[in-house]
């Protein structure tokens, strides 16, 4: 079978299904797909991020979309070969619909569809100016009482937020919010980020000490500006504040420092949000039409309520307040937790000098870095991926382009191959009493992330600190209560403490909406972030996206946006051209909008 | 002829040459050139920018490097194709030496060598921390007592110039001090960049308001760090400032503003020079083994002697102090020169309501700007360029393998395109009486720099001022003087002026010299720009390479740097590879040191 044939089945089917959709003929087209098949759509047809599972699923969807969205025209992407191997032929597609244009993956089997991703790139006659399409800079001609660039920068600085209104504001700079501030700028859509610290990547730089990003640098790019080549693999905290904050000034993103959201609420008789906020001291109601919280899944402190915190003489922290090891040489210190920061806190603390005891409560998983990087991530992000050809757009879009439903299948073998590979590291680790998982069903690192965002380290060398016993380790237990200096174990185990840290994670971003605009409407948008995967704090039902993020949600004109570096860049793309097709007034109409199952 | 065998026989020819060499032999080796023949050599055989001409040069250089340098062997570059066309081979090349490897081109002519580049790009065992040699950034493994990147950072800034000497200090800290910094950053040199200004970027800033890049983005990327897709093809300078700024930061330049030389001398005795400055107030004696000049072509600025300076009543500035048009509103004022900044500047004031006059002395060569991209650059830097392979560093490559002895033969030929695809606005603008020239031998724009750096505008609409009068023109006559409220010109024409800028050009860096140093060492160095074409304001005798430019000069130690955009990133590679060298204490043998003609 050559790679031609390939192609040409692959061109055959999708003419079939051209014409299928130029019909309007939902069920022929439904008829192209496998009895097992998946059609995972970002915005393209489906205005919303949305996995459709099964021929009747697609059915529907096509069936209720196309005349809002037709023409609908896929071809294959003449750039790209098309492959085939153990009898699946997998494209790379370019679509077009009434008003945008995409990209996306198909994978085929038998002759028919098995899984198809449709990826929203551009909306039509709203193109980014990049490349051909970029800024002259300096307009030739002369005019009177034309403006410099500097000049229109001051004035758009003064004026917004005053005279004028931002169509957006987004609630949180970190990652998330610099990211997609740099898209609304490329696309023209009026904003603001706000963030409560002083400089963008304060929200790194404030973090304990010894932080380096944990995922490689290939996976982290921002969207427009990649890292340079001498990147360090994994960024420290600091290094990637500077380049946080340089990217916002570089990419004009309308950024507020030192602003603090006091409240909010949508008015229903002007359709537009009412946002108190201070900044740097001063009160203003901002009037934006959408609101986009992108205050991190990370972002809001979950502390364990334990009797005797009132009592304890030392200091308690969470371990996002937590300023790193300086101050605590020869002091006592109890983690309460055994995830990243647990880990990453105990190793700091004990390399300068503290005595560190770990108490965990319940399993962790445990990914060596190396062998995360090469057998977790290594196709598609690493030197050898770019070797290879696959760029960061094109991986990310390969990421996308595996449904949720079937991704943990694809996981589980790579994290076999990690346990055989480090059996030994495991099997030192697990005797030292520390409670190990791959997840509820071996899935591994990614999954979990997913899942719950939580659960995880990948070491970079606590773990040997663990297992040496410089690190004192407390596991299985929980804690009964705190005394005046000590932590008390349920065992009754008296483990004494100048420093108690939360390393107890984060709750649901909604958290943050009962907080700023009302529980009424926490509750109604309901959790944020997990799949429904109903594995341990990712209950069913099945969800086929992540909880709200990036796309509609029952709030009208409310958004959540964030996740890890990979995720600020890929998705801050679907949510900016969602804006800006609200902001053009394109007769935008959403498919399935999220259904809520669960509160926090 | 296909090109399988172009390709073969250019490997031929490089076999024999790579067994001439390896014979030491250097007569056979320069046989293997035709009787026409250039070897342009950047610091790989020579140790120094060289332009060897004819096969005598080429083999007495061979036969007084190869001991140094051998072995040395060329082969063709696998990534590339080998090209035939008009009976002339071309073919992109590797070569490795002793101490380094490098990159190249050459182009066959009848079975012998035409032109031949080879140009250093690594010194083996120092090669650049990239890509796959990039750091890892967080160190896997714990161990007591490490910094953390920001600890390290802060304790590197706190000590040097005080604890620690920095191995080279850069006097300027413009576009070429910022990029040989990072060059330097990434080879480990120990280095400090100074710069009297308060930031990096500010040599842009605080120039006239409606400045904006002549040279298109393509042509302007910094070394490492791309500008992104979205720039702007001509950046205004605010935007390059920002950039410069925020570069310095990322590449981790140590830079120092606020910071003026004093003075400068070079300790026979310690070999090392004693250099010093003011920093934020304070004084510092700072002893770095090499000085290296990047205080701007554009640095020194020219301000002729007139009778009658000293009565006039209103303003005058050379054009670098000029802030820019807006407190010129209503008012009168002359314009003494008729180049890039005298047609900005006068666009700029009469845009803001001021009555310009030009005083246009000597001929001006005028380009438009779309021309110029379109015809001067497009092949190498621009989006066509880019779309058909062309990247950066090729693009900076072909362009260096163009000998400069035969460059201007083929540049008259572009500009005859440009003049008659122009010839109506020519025509227009000569009617004028503007004095126009493309030249002393027709070669335009491009030869004008590299020449003598001044001479020429790239218009952007200021000429359509000057010819429909808006922008008044005082061609072809000198100043007899200035008096109380006017600047007389020599015909005894009165133009009244309540403000005079000076766009007079700027003096020849080792003026800087004569300031810090001395004017000993001043003229021991001599003139710094031009190629001794014995053209206007380039006198002969002929040098093959700019005078004194990122190369050893006369004056041991002692260096400079600098140009537009693209010499800063591409030359800069070259200056920092000598300097590591150096540092490194490789046995550098430099063949053919330039010798002094002109000391201004």
């Amino acid at each position: 079978m050559t790679h031609d044939t390939a192609r040409a089945r692959a061109q055959a089917l999708l003419d079939t299904l051209n014409h299928a959709l130029a019909d309007r003929d939902a069920a022929a087209a439904s008829h192209l797909f496998a009895d097992e098949c998946y059609w995972r759509d970002l915005v393209l047809l489906t205005w919303n991020l949305k996995t459709l599972e099964g021929r009747s699923q697609i059915a529907d969807m096509l069936a209720a979309q196309l005349d809002a969205v037709a023409p609908v025209r896929f071809s294959l992407d003449e750039r790209e070969a098309v492959e085939e191997a153990d009898g699946m032929v997998s494209a790379w597609i370019v679509v077009d619909t009434r008003h945008a244009r995409g990209s996306g993956h198909v994978r085929i089997k038998d002759g028919r569809i098995w899984t198809l991703l449709t990826a929203a790139q551009e909306l039509k006659g709203h193109e980014e100016p990049l490349g051909t399409r970029r800024p002259m800079g300096a307009e030739h001609g002369i005019r009177r009482g034309r403006q410099t660039w500097l000049e229109r920068r001051q004035q758009e600085a003064a004026q917004l937020g005053r005279e004028t209104q931002p169509f957006v504001l987004v609630i949180g700079g970190g990652q998330g919010g610099i990211a997609l501030g740099a898209r609304l700028r490329q696309l023209g859509v009026s904003h603001i980020v706000i963030d409560r610290q002083a400089r963008p990547g304060d929200q790194w730089r404030n973090r304990y000490k010894s932080l380096c990003l944990h995922d490689p640098v290939w996976y982290d790019h921002l969207p427009y500006m990649p890292f340079p080549d001498n990147w360090p693999v994994f960024a420290p905290k600091d290094k990637i504040g500077d380049w946080l904050e340089m990217y916002t000034k570089v990419m004009e993103v309308n950024y507020w420092p030192s602003t603090n959201c006091l409240n909010a609420r949508f008015d229903e008789a002007s359709q537009a949000w009412e946002v108190t906020v201070e900044r740097d001291g001063e009160t203003l109601v901002l009037r934006p039409q959408h609101v986009v919280f992108a205050t991190g899944m990370s972002g809001k402190a979950n502390v364990p309520k334990i009797k005797g915190q009132e009592v304890f003489q030392g200091e308690q922290q969470h371990s996002s307040q937590h300023p790193g090891p300086d101050a605590y040489a020869g002091k006592k210190v109890v983690v309460i937790g055994a995830n990243n920061s647990a880990h990453d806190i105990c190793a700091a603390l004990w390399e300068h000098g503290a005595d560190v005891t770990m108490v965990q409560r319940s399993s962790t998983h445990i990914v060596r870095s190396d062998s995360l990087m090469d057998i977790g991530l290594g196709d598609l992000y690493s030197e050898r991926a770019v070797a290879s050809g696959v760029t960061t757009r094109k991986a990310d879009l390969i990421f996308a382009s595996l449904p949720y439903r079937i991704m943990a299948d694809f996981q589980v073998p790579l994290y076999d191959r990690i346990r055989e590979r480090d059996a030994e590291f495991y099997r030192q680790l697990e005797a030292t009493g520390f409670m190990l998982d791959f997840g509820d069903d071996g899935s591994g690192l990614f999954m979990k992330y997913l899942r719950r965002a939580s659960g995880y380290y990948i070491d970079v060398g606590a773990c040997d600190l663990v297992i040496d016993g410089s690190i004192k380790l407390q596991a299985g237990k929980q804690i009964s209560h705190l005394s005046e200096n000590a932590v008390v174990l349920d065992d009754g185990t008296e483990l004494p403490a100048d420093l108690v840290v939360y390393a107890t994670g984060y709750g649901s971003m909604n958290g943050w909406v009962a907080d700023l605009i009302s529980q009424e409407v926490a509750d109604k948008v309901g959790k944020v972030w997990g799949l429904g995967s109903d594995t341990t704090k990712d209950p069913g039902p099945w969800e086929g996206e992540q909880r709200n993020m990036w796309k509609p949600t029952q709030q009208q004109a409310l958004w959540f946006h964030g996740g890890n570096l990979h995720q600020s860049r890929h998705y801050s793309l679907y949510l900016a051209l969602q804006l800006k097709a609200r902001q053009e007034g394109l007769p935008v109409q959403v498919y399935g909008l999220q259904q809520v199952h669960h509160l926090r």
